[in-house]
C-alpha cells in the first residue's frame, strides 16, 4: 500500500493523512485509537515519506473538513448513501449501524474536495468511493455554479503483486495475517515460522507456484537469491523450516533501514508532532480559501 | 416565539444563535439564505435580544460544532435518526430526501452539548429533539465516561395564548398565513384588511368567540380598548372592515418601537455584523475546551 501511495510525493503536492475520525467508526476505544494514531504515523514516515516534501497531517487537525461535510450533506441524496457497498458490508460484517459509518463517505468527500485535489489514487475496489465523492461536487457544482468545488480524477492504482498474508489469502488486517514488520525480531520470526505451507515431506521437491513462502520472499529479496530459493524448492530435500529462516532473514534486511528510522522517530515522539502540526498548517492554508469560496456560494458568506 | 426565548435572557447565560448550517436543508437559494439570516438578526435585535447580557452568533461561525458533530455520529444508531418524526414529516410534505435533513438532528445535539447548555427551552412539539440530544449525550458517556458530555434538561415552554394567523389557522411561516410586521404600513393594512372573517351583515352583533380579528387584538391592544372592541362587536352596527382598521392600528402601534429599532439596525449593518462576530467570538470561548474534553476522551488527542 505504502510504495505506490509514497511514489506520488515525488510526482507532485501530495496530502496525506491520518484519517482519524473515520476510524473513530470502528475504534471505540480511546487508547487504542490514540496507538493507532501514533503507529501510523511513525509508519509512514519512516516507509519514507517526506514531510519537507508532501504535506502529512491528521484529518482531526483540520476543521474546514466536518464544515464542508455538513455543507456537501445538504446536496447528498439520501439514495446515493444508502447503495453504498461499504457500509452494508461493515454491518453484514457485524458492525453496529452507526450513522458514522452511514455518513463516512461524505466525510471522505470532504477530506478530498476540501484542498482542490486534482487526482486521488485509488485501488479498483475503491472507485466507487471516487465516484460517489464526484457525484456530491457535481450536484454542488449543478446547484451553485461551475467552479464551486474541483472535480478530482481518479488514478486507479496499477496492481502490483498482491501481498498473501500468513494463511495465504490476500493480507489484510481484518483477516488477522498480517506479518508485523515493526514489531521486533522475536515476533517476526514467530509469524514467519507459523507461515501455513503444503504438507511436502522434507525430501520431496516443492511446488513453486501458489507457494506464499515464495510469493513473499519475491517481494523482498534479491533477483539471485529468488532464483536460489526457487531451485531448492525444485529439488527437494530442503524442508519448510528452512526455507521459513530464509524468509524471515530476507525480510528482517529488506526493513531493517525503515525499522532504524522508525526507531530513532519512536524516541523523538516531539519530532512527531510537530511534523503533523507542520502538516495541519499547511493544509488548513489550502482547505480555508476552499471553504470559504464554497460558504460564500451557498449563502452562508 | 421571541417573547419566551428574549426573556431568558434576564435568567442567565443565554446562547441564541442563527442556525444557519440547519437554513441549508431547506433553503437552496444562496441570495434568500443570506437575507434569511440578515432578517432574523434584525428581527432579534429589534424585538429585544440584547447583545451586551446574550450571546448572539450565526451557527457557522462556529466549527466546532461540526467538528463535535461528527464525532456524535459515531455513537448515534442509525435507528434513533430513522425513528425521528421531523424527517419523516418533512419528506412527507415533500422536501427531497437529503443526507443533511437525516443528519438534522446530530447537528442538533452538537449545538446544544457543545456549550455545556444547562437548560434548553422547547415547546411541547420539540421534546423529541432534546430527547435524542439526550440520548446521544448518554451515549458519549457511557462509552467515554460520564462528564464526557454535559446532560440539557428540556425546559418546556408553557404555551402562551396560539397566535392565529390571517385565515386562522395557527400563524406559521408554511401556511403562508403571517402577519409580516416589519415590512412597511402599506403591506401590513393590505395583509390585515384580507383577514379572513365570517360573513355576519354590518348591521348585527358579530360573534365575540373564535374570532381571529378579536384573538390578534388581544395580543397588541391595551385591556380597555379589548373592552371597547368587544362591546362594538357585540352591539352590532360596525362592520368587519372598521375593526380591521382598529386592528392595523393597534399592531402598528404595537411594533413601533422595535420597527423603529429595526429600522436603525437596517441602516447600519456594520453595527449587526460586528455583533454576530463578537457573538461568534464568545460562543467559541465555551465551546473549544468543551471539544478539547471530547477529543481527548475518545483518543483524538
Amino acid at each position: 500500500m505504502m510504495q505506490p501511495a509514497l511514489q506520488l510525493q515525488h510526482e507532485g503536492e501530495a496530502f496525506y493523512f491520518i484519517a482519524d475520525y473515520h476510524s473513530l467508526t470502528s475504534m471505540t476505544d480511546p487508547g487504542e485509537l490514540r496507538n493507532h494514531v501514533q503507529d501510523l504515523a511513525l509508519d509512514f514516515l519512516a516507509c519514507g515519506l517526506d514531510p519537507s516534501k508532501a504535506v502529512f497531517f491528521r484529518q482531526s487537525d483540520v476543521p474546514e473538513v466536518t464544515e464542508l461535510a455538513w455543507i456537501l450533506s445538504c446536496v447528498t441524496p439520501m439514495g446515493l448513501l444508502e447503495r453504498c457497498h461499504s457500509y452494508k458490508d461493515k454491518i453484514a460484517q457485524g458492525a453496529a449501524p452507526s450513522h458514522g459509518l452511514f455518513a463516512y463517505p461524505v466525510l471522505m468527500a470532504a477530506d478530498i474536495l476540501i484542498y482542490d485535489s486534482d487526482v486521488v489514487p485509488v485501488g479498483k475496489d475503491q472507485k466507487q468511493h471516487l465516484e460517489v465523492t464526484r457525484d456530491i461536487a457535481i450536484k454542488m457544482n449543478e446547484r451553485y455554479g461551475e467552479g464551486t468545488l474541483k472535480l478530482p480524477e481518479a488514478r486507479i492504482r496499477e496492481e502490483t503483486a498482491v501481498v498473501p498474508g500468513t494463511d495465504g489469502q490476500k493480507m489484510s488486517k481484518s483477516y488477522g495475517n498480517t506479518i508485523p514488520i515493526f514489531d521486533g525480531e522475536k515476533t517476526l520470526r514467530k509469524k514467519i515460522m507459523a507461515l501455513v505451507t503444503d504438507s511436502t515431506p522434507v525430501e520431496d521437491p516443492k511446488p513453486v507456484e501458489g507457494s506464499t513462502l515464495l510469493d513473499l520472499y519475491r517481494l523482498v529479496a534479491g533477483a539471485a537469491e529468488i532464483e536460489s530459493m526457487e531451485q531448492d524448492f525444485r529439488a527437494g530435500g530442503v524442508g519448510y523450516g528452512d526455507f521459513k529462516k530464509r524468509l524471515f532473514e530476507a525480510v528482517w534486511a529488506f526493513f531493517s533501514e525503515a525499522r532504524e528510522k522508525r526507531a530513532g522517530l519512536e524516541a523523538d515522539p516531539g519530532f512527531v508532532d510537530e511534523v503533523l502540526r507542520d502538516g495541519a498548517e499547511k493544509a488548513r492554508v489550502e482547505a480555508a480559501p476552499v471553504l470559504q469560496r464554497v460558504l460564500a456560494a451557498v449563502g452562508l458568506r
